[in-house]
């Protein structure tokens, strides 16, 4: 249940992501489709390779598929106008993507019985996955690699599923948010982690 | 038998189309064979995958192997003065494949008993697929988010095998010219998508 | 044994080279994470993928993941002066990885008895693939389709072994030093192979 609000919540948002990103290289309507489902289904892809799940399981999600095609093509009608009120919209939907995904990945990963390590990897793979294929498609260096602290908040949420302290429907919810709100700051107040001291 | 056929049309002309880009990027001859290789079966592999078909069947078709290793080999060979009479050759070659391949992964996405929108999905990714991996590993923006309609004419061709309209060697035949002209015929006269309007 | 001590070297090596290409890339402490593993593991996921393993049964090496944990966390801690001295250790660390893991897709793919041009093809895709994941990450033109030689001695190596030239742990050994020392040498000559003649 938690589940299946999580794979929702995530497809959204990343197809959401897709399509700006798409408007934003002036992609034809074809480019939002591709781009958008490529978001939103690159992550559970990357997951079910991992975890070892049939990776054509995600053709049952048949739902998915039109609930993502809708939002694609709600994005493509939106005046550009709404959308430039804040330049933050993609970077937002990614982050709601990167935290849906990330738990979603970890929580299976628990249930796969994966070692702690394997538990973190999924969360920021599966969190950052459909983002990096996003990026690289549409000529860009990943999200992932790019300044302000991202796949951290993936990573530390997958290390408290993976150490058994998030139960219960409101513990993810409560990660949820942190794990947006953490983002959207980080991007905020340019939070950075220690870079190579290339000079020292 | 239908099959094999567009299995090895497609597989020959990604081989083309790679080696003709390999070419283009000054690549070396070990880089015509990896970059050939990787477009001609880089599609294939994604259809394995996204369709369930474990994706180390690609090695029983040892004779396909031998078929691209001659065709790049042809390829390199060839003075680059003829190859620049028409410089749509790597375009064409490329509308080949897709063609092929398209027709290919709905007609197996069909046999697989995936629903209408996952044989759509699979027409165009296995059609576009070893195009996509092509373009990113020669550090290129991927065809399909270029300028001139590309995947749409995939994505119908796995419309119309989906809905079941297309029966018999025949129609298949007339699908597989449509695709290849309606793609050549974008790059001609170019046809574009509607895109966003982002100043609306 | 032979497999683990391949699997071991070629981990470390694809670590510290994906590092030092963080480090060169100005990215923050997880940037070097994810990229150094994707470059250590990106390689034998290539490779479970092309043979049939399941890509999940990477996750049962849980030992490596530390030690890659680690090997990272050291590049990161070590002065950028002490790395600088020789401006090819990230050159040369990959030809170790590419030497390791070209030898031991090879070797796995032999023993699920595939046929020559796949253990070629083995061998040029595990030692190569994660390098090319870590490059198309981080914005770069794949070190295989660079100037000078490079995945041809692991190509040369696959033959090898396919062609059962290489018995016991002394002829790998030799194989191992032979591919690390010509593609360095590739490096510090310029080997390159043939181009096409564009202009004749």
């Amino acid at each position: 249940m938690i589940w299946d609000v999580l794979n929702f919540i995530g497809t959204i948002a990343f197809a959401i992501s897709g399509a700006i990103i798409a408007m934003e290289e002036d992609y034809d309507i074809l480019g939002f489709y591709v781009l958008g489902f490529t978001t939103a289904f690159g992550g559970g892809t990357f997951r079910n390779l991992l975890i070892g799940i049939p990776v054509e399981d995600i053709w049952t999600q048949n739902y998915l598929f039109v609930v993502a095609f809708l939002t694609i093509t709600l994005i493509f009608l939106i005046p550009g106008r709404l959308l430039s009120y804040w330049n933050k919209w993609g970077i937002f939907f990614d982050a709601i993507g990167l935290a849906a995904f990330a738990i979603q990945g970890a929580l299976y990963a628990v249930q796969a019985g994966v070692p702690l390590s394997g538990v973190i990897a999924a969360a920021t793979l599966t969190g950052s996955g459909g983002g990096i294929l996003r990026d690289v498609f549409a000529g860009r260096k990943p999200m992932i690699f790019r300044a302000e602290i991202y796949a951290l908040w993936a990573a530390l949420g997958g290390l408290a599923i993976g150490l058994g302290l998030i139960n219960g429907a409101w513990a993810i919810g409560v990660l949820f948010i942190s794990i947006v709100t953490l983002r959207m700051l980080s991007v905020r107040y340019k939070w950075r982690l220690p870079r190579h001291s290339t000079t020292t």
